[in-house]
């Protein structure tokens, strides 16, 4: 699978679930608390320095959820940086809670730009939290997260990212990009099956999280709570999925960490870019902002490529690519993610070209 | 495992994970669609009777939620009939929410009354939905839903039955009872791992929830029109254990339907019982409210017992049971459902038997 997530995982992260465990046994306890304290360590941070692991049963965006309408309280304002699907999802939720909140909306094709933040930022000094993507999967552009946290320092603003696409496939130092709350799920770059978020979370700014959330299942600050309290879910976890992420993560560490499964999907971007341009691919985002997770390529300009027949001919080969998300251009996602290797994305390449062939798509190159 | 899920699934449910599908793709848009059309048949409606099925990510409280928070609308005013922990969560929710919500409390091992609901109702014309748990897990008590059924058609209520230890596990049929909205979830009596919750719902009561939901994640009529519109989550779901889900569907018609899995949950309990009373058990609950889905007993009256050392050796003899989470009397829980077969009940008696004389415990009997 090409996609973003829901990933291809290993073998062996799925054969963990094929034991069932009680959700308030001793080994499930234990792996969780393990799991908590490791997600940390993978963002150079710990318990002892003041950070804090939250699981949330659901999707990414329900871990998104959790945090924006925990840690954002009633007499706060939110600033949105957004350009993207996953911008508008925070305006969204944001607009639903009824939060005070500005957003600064950018080019989908452009990276946020920290002078036009910055300017904002000195003009409306009642804002009190920044949220922003790292990855924007809606295209893969990757925003300048590490420009943004020093606004945020500066400004003294708290310091939101949704990380859900990048985090364990980009080194990332929540202290040195001065986060305070980072989210990601578990059916991303450490690879594991889909089933729950994590936030990453500054214990001051969880703190004041207290009785602000907007609903009983994302209580972000009450979660945590009950996590601390008895080591213990408040409402039943994917237990079977919080097993297998518990193996994703040995198997990350035996792959070499982080900074080497960041080299493998670059590689698997490398290969991608270079076989997918000698097919005549074009890509929609310019190379300096593209990041190396997902990757948006514009249709061919032949009416002979329709993009069903494209999808379900690389489907019946095996591979699973991903449909496009942007407003105004047609174009299609392959994600460089998961258990896929080089020689996965050569094969990919491969069968591209074929099916174009099939199809008599002539493509720039052609 | 003898507990009230997560519990013991069976071999074939867990190996339909160790397969990784796309969230979009054809394979899991037909799993989807399958499953959503089996609850309904399982609950005895269908969509052609304007009855629909929602699937929302997370845990069984994220489905109730969800309806809760989803379902009563601004000017609506719901009535709660709690007796134990789970009819209080629906309280919480309520609160947190700011719904109108009026609660009548009844003591833990009382059922609802039917008499004294229908005062209310006759007192407080501004009612417009009523909500009550059909198996209380807090105990094990099974609530007269079909009385009060009959007093939400007769005063004209929205009824909305947290069924989630119990559907699949007990015959419901939603239209005989008049349930407008039911809830379960996949790790209960359809005997799947966890990852979501399901919603049956009135069609007509489901469009009166949009743009009512206090939440984006939670939005129960989003999430059903993306369903719709699609066949897609409008987030990332839970693709492992759907399939594990429809796996589990498949084997509870092999096995016979509802009625034939309620005999074998019934026999669970009978020698569950039988043996529990021989070696000196008191239950919680007299016999004619109890249900046949968890049991509570009380601890013996013997300083020797503590429920922490009995927990962890009947653990370490592989049997699985449950705390108890009464306000006042102490008593651990033992579930009936799941793949438990009468064997494996004698077996646990057996170790119960062997860690009670181990602990010197004196029971009533001894």
């Amino acid at each position: 699978m090409f996609t973003p997530g829901p990933l291809t995982t290993s073998k062996t992260v799925k054969e963990t679930m094929l034991q069932d465990v009680g959700s308030r046994d001793y080994s499930f306890v234990d792996a969780v608390k393990e799991i908590r304290t490791e997600l940390l360590q993978l963002a150079h941070v710990s318990k002892e320095e003041g950070y804090e692991c939250v699981i949330t049963q659901g999707s990414g965006t329900f871990g998104i959820e959790s945090v924006i309408s925990s840690a954002v309280g009633k007499n706060d304002v939110l600033l949105i940086l957004a350009n993207g699907a996953y911008g508008e999802r925070i305006v969204k939720m944001s607009t639903i809670h009824q939060l005070n909140y500005h957003t600064i909306r950018f080019e989908e094709n452009e990276i946020i730009s920290g002078e036009i933040t910055e300017k904002f930022l000195q003009t409306h000094p009642e804002i009190t939290h920044v949220a922003c993507i790292h990855s924007e999967t809606t295209t893969g552009l990757f925003n300048p997260v590490t420009e943004i946290g020093k606004l945020c320092k500066k400004y003294k603003k708290v310091f939101i990212v949704d990380a859900m696409s990048s985090f364990g496939g980009v080194e990332m130092d929540m202290k040195e990009l001065k986060i305070d709350f980072l989210i990601s799920s578990s059916n991303k770059c450490i690879e594991g099956v889909p089933g729950f978020a994590f936030s990453l979370c500054k214990k001051t700014e969880l703190e004041k999280a207290k009785g602000q959330a907007r609903s009983l299942s994302l209580d972000l600050y009450e979660q945590w709570a009950g996590l601390e309290a008895s080591g213990q879910f408040r409402f039943t976890p994917p237990t079977h999925s919080i097993m297998a992420f518990r193996q994703a993560l040995r198997e990350l560490e035996k792959e070499g960490g982080v900074q080497t499964r960041e080299q493998r999907y670059k590689m698997n971007k490398k290969i991608l870019d270079a076989g997918m341009a000698e097919l005549g691919f074009k890509q929609y985002l310019r190379p300096e902002i593209q990041g190396h997770i997902i990757t948006s390529f514009l249709y061919p300009d032949d009416s002979n490529f329709r993009f069903e027949i494209f999808y379900k001919k690389l489907n019946e080969r095996g591979f699973v690519i991903y449909p496009g998300k942007l407003g105004k251009t047609d174009a299609f996602r392959i994600g460089n993610i998961g258990q896929i290797f080089p020689g996965d994305v050569m094969a990919l390449v491969a069968a591209v070209k074929e099916v174009l062939e099939e199809e008599n798509v002539l493509t720039a190159q052609s």
